[in-house]
Order: C-alpha cells, then structure tokens, then sequence
C-alpha cells in the first residue's frame, strides 16, 4: 500500500521543525505546516533563508524550483492531503501521543509520520493509535538541513514495507536513513552523545575543565577525526596491522580503570548551571547565536565539500544530490527550449567566503572555475552526458583567454551569457560573459575546445547528439556580432 | 632556565611516536630516536611517508628543509644532547618510570620531557625523578602530524615557566597545547572518548547496533559538527536565543533517565570482542589498513583546508603554518641570489586528488591556481610583503591567456618558470611555463598585472622595493627571447 510521496505536512516549526521544512522545500517539495507559537512563520523563515545561504554553497547545480510553504490554520489542514508527516513538538510524551491521535484522525490511513524525537521509543508514541504501522521515529541532527543522519526507529508494530518508502523518501531528499534495529530510548547517536555529556559535566563540575577546553580538546582533536570516520573505522586503522581484534583485546584492560569512575550524572545544581552558562559566555559570547549558526553553516559546507572532494561518507551524499539537481535544472532546460538566436545563459554560481582572497575578493582562478562549470554546462546542454562519456569521447579546453574586469566580494550572484564564436568537426570556439543580476560584466573568457577520443588521446570529430546540436545553435547564433574581446591577444608594454 | 630548542630525542618509534617524529622533521627539527623495536625504521619510514603526502596537500608553502632522522643505538645517546625530549613507549607505568630514570640519568639537567601517555598522571611519571619539573605529559592525537591537538598536563611539582617553554614550542611544530588545570586519568580528551567507547561497546554487546551502524551515526551526524565546534558551543547554538543558561537547565531533566543507565563497562568477553572484529572486518576490511590511512589521511587535509578557508579553530593553525613555512621558503630565495638572467622558478606545486575530475586530471581552473600561485611568489619576491599591502598598494590580474597542453594526473609535481615579458610604470606583462620534473611543458600561461592602489581602487606607478627590483630583473632579462606563445590570441575557426 505505498504510493509517491508529494505532499509534505510539517507539525512542529522550532529549529528542528524549521530544519526539516527547509530541507523539504529546498528538495522542491511543499509543505504544509502546522505551530500555534504566535512567531512560527519569522522562525522557519530564518532557518529556510540560513538553509537557501547553505545550499548556494554546498551545490554547484543550480538550485531547484522551490517547493511552496503553506501556514496552515489547523492541524487538520496541515495534514488532511499529505502523504508523509513530520511531527518536530515539545519532548513530552502525553503532549506527542495526543497529537498522533489528532493525526491519526484527520490524515489519510496510508500517510507516513515520522517524529523527531530523540529520546522516546516509537512503541510509546504509537501506543494510542489504531494504524501503529505506519508511525516510526525520524530523529534528524542540528542542522537538519545540512546534516545528513536521520535516525529510522520502527518497533514491532511497524509494516517493514512503509518503513522502506520513509527511507527511500528521506534519501531523495538528500539524508542518511540509518534503520536502528531495536527500539531503545534515545536511539544510537544520542546514546554516543549523553556519555559525552555526562562526562562533560563532571570535568566542569569538577573544575578540570572550562567549556573552551571541552571544546577546544574535541574540534582540534578527535572532532576532526569523526567527521569522516566514525569510533570504531578510526581504531582500526590505528590499531595497524595487528588488525581489530588485537586492538580491541589489548584496549580494554588498559583503560578498564578510568572506564568504571564517575558514572554518575552530576546534579544540575544552580551553581553548575551559572558555571556552565558563565564559561559559554566567556568563550563564545562575542558571537551572536545568528553568527555562530553562520559560522557553523560555513565550516560544514566546507567539511561537506572536502569530504565530496574524496567522494567519502556524507560527501558522497552531497555528490548524489548535485548530480540529481543538474539532472532537474536539464530537464527544466529542455523544457523553456531557449531561443537560439541569442547567447544562452545556461550556469548560475554564487561567490563563497572560501573563493575569496585577503581583500575579500573572488580569487583568480575562481573565475575560471566558473567559466569551466559553464562550459561544462554548455557541454551537458548539447547532451555531453555520462552515456557519451562511456562511448570514450570528451571535449577538452585547450586554450583560454580571461579579461578580468571587475573585483566581486563573497556572496554576490554571477550568471553566465554563452555565444558560440565559431565551430568545425572537432573544434568549438566559445565565449562567455560573466554578469552580475545588475548586468554588469565581471569578466570574459574566449575558450578553444577539442572534441578527443580519450581512449586513443587524439582529436576526433563531434558525434551526435554533439554534433548535429552544435550545428543548430551556431546557425541560429551566426546573426550575432562577435564580442569586442575576441580573437584578442596581450598587447606587449614597453 | 629556559633555552632555544634545537635538537629533539624521540624515544619510542610506534604509530605515535612516528608521528611526532614526522612532525617534528617535517618541521626541520633534527630528531634523534631510540626504539628497540627490530623494525623501528621501517614503522617510522612509513609514518613519514604519509606525513610527507599530506603536508604536500596540506600546506601551499614549499616545504622547509627537513630536519635529519638519527637512528641512536642507546637511549643515552639519544637524549644526550637533547633539548626537548618525547616518550611514546607502551602504556605500562613500571616501564615509563624505568625510562625517567635512565633520561635523567643521560639528558642535560634543562632538557624538557614530554610523555605521549593517554591515561597516566604526571605525578606518577615523575614520581623517582630528582627533577620533576621539567616532565610533563604531552598527550597527542593519531595522526600526530596532522592533528592539532596535545594535552600538556603538569602536577604541582611542575616549574610553569618550563610549561610555557614546551607549549611556546609545540605550537611552533603547528600544535595546539592545551594546558589541563588538574592532574587527572586520562586527562580531557580521553575521558570523552572512554564514554563513548563504554556506550558502544554496550550497542554492540546488546545488539542495538553494529560497528558500521554506529560509525554511521557519527560520521553523517554530529561528527561533522565536531570537527569545527565542540559540545557546548554547538549546543549555545541549537538553543537558540534563549542562551545557554536555558538550554542547559531545559536539557538536564529531560535526559535524566537515559543518563542513568548502563553505566558499568560490558566485559570484555571472548565472544564480544569476536563480534566486534568480525563487524569491523565487514565495515572496512574491503581496504587495507595503509589504503584506510591514506583515505583518513586526505579526509583530514580537506578537512583541514575547509576551515582553514573560513579562519575557523584547526584551520586558522594551518593557515599560520602556511605563512611560517612561506617566510622561510623567502629567506632561502634570498640566501640563493638567483641568476636573473634566466627565467625564474620560484614557484613549486604538487597536483592534489581534489584537484582532479572525473577524468583523473587536473581540472581546467586549478591550471589557473598554479600560475596565479607562482605569481604571487614572483610577487613575494620582488618584495610585496604584508607592510607594502599594508599601505594600500597591490597587484591585480586583468588579462590572462592560458595553453593547456598536457593532462596531468593526481600526484605529479610541478614547477614554474617565469620570465618578465615587459613592464612599464604600472603594468607588468608576465609568462610562465608549468613544467614536469623531466621538463615536459604542461601549460603556458600569459598574464597582464595592474599595479593599484586599493583604497582609491585605480591604477598607480609601483613603488620600490617593487620598482626597484622589477627594473632590475627585467634589464637582466632583456636578454632573453620573448616564448614563442607570446602576444598570439585565439584563432578564429569555420
């Protein structure tokens, strides 16, 4: 009894709430959402617009038609059409069982709902309801829209079936659906997460450490460690040779002693919780939880990147993800079938922090990364794709010739005009014309290509579609003057 | 008593004790190491090895001068000239008592002596020595040429100026120190770690999850928080505005009862640790241990790069690096006085597996990086440091004409030749030839600079000592034929 998944219901729009919606519409779906709190609509705005600065970073495909967000009155509205609900309320467990009963009430019998809660079992939350099997838990991680881990709890009463459309739903749009086994309070990461917490507390309580060195000993140390290989893969390989079983053997009795001390919760008192806020303070109070949030988003997108730059772990998802949205913005290109008669404007690209040298300014050879994403573009457009590829033909830059005209500081928005300059058998000549939105002219480059069967590493002649596309659009385009620029060289000083 | 430190013992040539010892050569820091292990060369060759690729990656500065590895015969003759000495011997306390005595019996009276122990006291290291104030513990992360962090932790026998000496130092080698306030077991990091280990091993030994399952949660959740922001500050973001002190008396009562639970450490059963093994192997026993090293390795450089981009916690470390390494490659230009009647090569770059694409070459704009990187150098050289940035002059590029003339796989190292093709009172016209080791010519690069001042953001006449040594070069290679590429533009086709 599963179908597609269109429409989204979103009850619940705080940080984690404003998360999900964020990710879903990003992903071009559209949400219904239901919170009585009287600034749900400025919070979830908020979190959509960090979210829209994150992914203008995190992906070089031009983004995808957004998905539309709708205020609902009721929670009846919010959810009586949708086909997979996202609960995100207060950690109450009366509060959460009587809202699956208001669900249950108005949703359709085959609507998913899954609940972010991170410390309730999925047994407790379906105890009131008559369909349970369409109920799991969806424990996202902070923030929702960049991290890519949710945490996919059924319990017995669940139909395996539903559970693996929520995941298949949940990995379109770009997540980690990590399917724990057995039900058990807080799941997995939240688990790994309160001893740490624990742990945390006593060494302030104790006064071996302030919030800062907490801090400070886990993002310069093992914190970079974990972000592309988890506890166990990280021992492996430090184990060496010996192998895991080794490792692990001689690992414990060693560390048996300070394992079995302090494994009480230090009580909350007034005291503690003035320490803890005051060391907070202290360390990162000259940031405002809105910059801090920024920083944060910065630092991931770049871990994301890195880690896609290696094809590994939560960058192979980010990968994923790019090609899917290139694939939507070809078919939407397909689609508009652009008038050929004038320069197309196939690349979009937004200047990122980490473009940019120390004036603030998009370094040298960002512009011609943007310049080659536009030929890469163009390539694509005419059906360069990974069938081609597979046939052993590539097109090749050979030569490349950039004005730069204008400084362009981090986050403004750059489109690209492209004009064919001329083509034969196997060569393209190509200019593009990079713009701001205001039409100004940031740079230009003139491009000579060579169409290569990469197998024999030698000039060969286009084959269709290539071919006979390129054949189009340079008639249509033979009308247009050249650009000043081209056919220029680099006129000798002195 | 503090004195410069020079020379370096290292005893104990393990994965950590290799470690530090390529972070100390890679430093150019002679390093004089006793290991009685029969294969010690060979373990320590390899971890070099490693730290040798990815400080390649890591670093865009050429490489100092490494500092030369002294295999000793005794302990003795290891520590005897020694001004900083660190031990990695096994974690056992008898045995590191054994090898206090014999340091101190053989090593300057002034000599600093750091211990790589994870879970031992200084009290207890220091416990027969008749000078304990110079040994301290100085606890690092696997890889230790790549991770920032060291525990220094001192007992009250400890003289702080020496503290400070052997932090002043370790943050020269690109460390971060973190002094701990208290003598504990296993001081900070490790604490935090021993709580999650005893609650996965817990996942595992109920069944709840596997290796890979935990990793998972992780590596695609809050790892990647981890890697930029620790505990608190990321949790003083997820509260909100509401503050920490909020957050903190909200989330203490409302985990309460997982927080106290399953705090004994499982036994470490024959069966247990079997499952572990067999789960590991099914994880990652696809690569072997030296593919696992090489892949954390890269994982960790681009890491390490995304937030040195953003100026963030371990990035901003490398980033200082970066300029410490490039200030001594300038001094060694100067010392050389080059022939200035030749082309120049100032500039040497080695092409970085994130600089590839899906053909395994080099992509089209990190040409481009490499030329606008051996520019800058020739800048550097001429003599724009940051005092001349400083009073709002600086070089633009406005024109660039790029051949693109072999493809480069990752790993192949280049280097640059430059030649003055012209200048003028503000304008510099320069070519450079990216060259493989054998010579073969990889790409051309063509280039137009504007010398500027920034604050007025026009064209201005270079100042000395830019003028001065421009002149000076350019008349020495007047000499010189222009390439044959010079001054030619892109030719029309069809």
């Amino acid at each position: 009894m599963t179908h597609q998944i269109r429409k989204v219901a979103a009850i619940g729009g705080g940080v984690i709430g404003g998360g999900w919606i964020a990710r879903f519409i990003l992903n071009g779906y559209d949400v219904a959402i239901y919170d009585p709190h009287p600034e749900a609509e400025r919070i979830v705005g908020e979190v959509l617009a960090n979210a829209e600065r994150a992914y203008g970073k995190l992906f070089q495909a031009p983004p995808v038609a957004k998905g539309q967000m709708i205020f609902a009155s009721s929670l009846q509205e919010a959810v009586c059409d949708a086909d997979y609900i996202q609960e995100s309320v207060p950690e109450r467990l009366d509060l959460k069982q009587k809202i699956y009963s208001d669900i249950e009430a108005h949703a359709r019998p085959d609507a998913l709902i899954g609940s972010s809660t991170s410390g309730f079992k999925p047994s407790e939350l379906q105890a009131d309801m008559r369909h349970p099997e369409r109920a799991f838990v969806a424990h996202p991680f902070n923030p929702v829209y960049l991290l890519p881990l949710v945490e996919i709890v059924p319990s017995k009463a669940n139909d395996r079936a539903l559970i693996d459309q929520a995941c298949a739903f949940l990995e379109e749009v770009g997540m980690k659906a990590l399917v724990v086994r057995k039900e058990i309070d807080a799941h997995i990461a939240d688990r790994l997460l309160e001893a740490v917490w624990r742990e945390g507390l006593w060494l302030i309580n104790d006064g071996i450490a302030s919030t800062e060195e907490i801090d400070d000993a886990i993002r310069y140390g093992f914190g970079l460690r974990w972000a592309q290989m988890g506890l166990f893969e990280t021992y492996r390989v430090a184990g060496g040779e010996a192998g895991m079983r080794h490792f692990i053997s001689q690992f414990g009795p060693a560390l048996q002693w300070p394992w079995t001390k302090l494994m009480d919760v230090p009580e909350l008192t007034d005291e503690l919780i003035d320490r803890i806020a005051s060391q907070s303070d202290e360390q990162s109070g000259h940031m405002s939880v809105r910059e801090l949030e920024r920083a944060r988003d910065d630092n991931l997108v770049g871990i994301l990147l890195a880690l896609k730059g290696n094809d590994w772990g939560a960058g192979a998802i980010v990968s994923d993800m790019d090609k899917r949205f290139y694939a939507k913005a070809h078919q939407d290109v397909g689609k508009s079938a652009p008038d050929f008669s004038k320069p197309l404007e196939l690349h979009k690209a937004k200047v990122l922090g980490e473009w940019t040298d120390y004036n603030g300014h998009m370094t040298e050879h960002r512009y011609l990364q943007v310049l080659g994403d536009a030929t890469d573009a163009f390539l694509s457009f005419i059906g360069m794709d990974e069938a081609y590829l597979a046939q052993g033909f590539s097109v090749y830059t050979v030569e490349t010739h950039i004005r730069f005209l204008q400084e362009v500081p981090a986050g403004t928005e750059i489109k690209v005009r492209t004009q064919i300059l001329g083509c034969d058998e196997k060569r393209l000549r190509l200019s593009h014309e990079m713009r701001t939105p205001e039409e100004t002219v940031i740079a230009t480059g003139e491009h000579m290509l060579m169409h290569v069967d990469t197998k024999a590493s030698s000039a060969c002649a286009f084959r269709d579609p290539l071919s006979g596309n390129l054949q189009r659009i340079n008639d249509a385009q033979k009308a247009l003057s050249l650009p000043d620029f081209a056919g220029r060289a680099i006129r000798a000083v002195e």
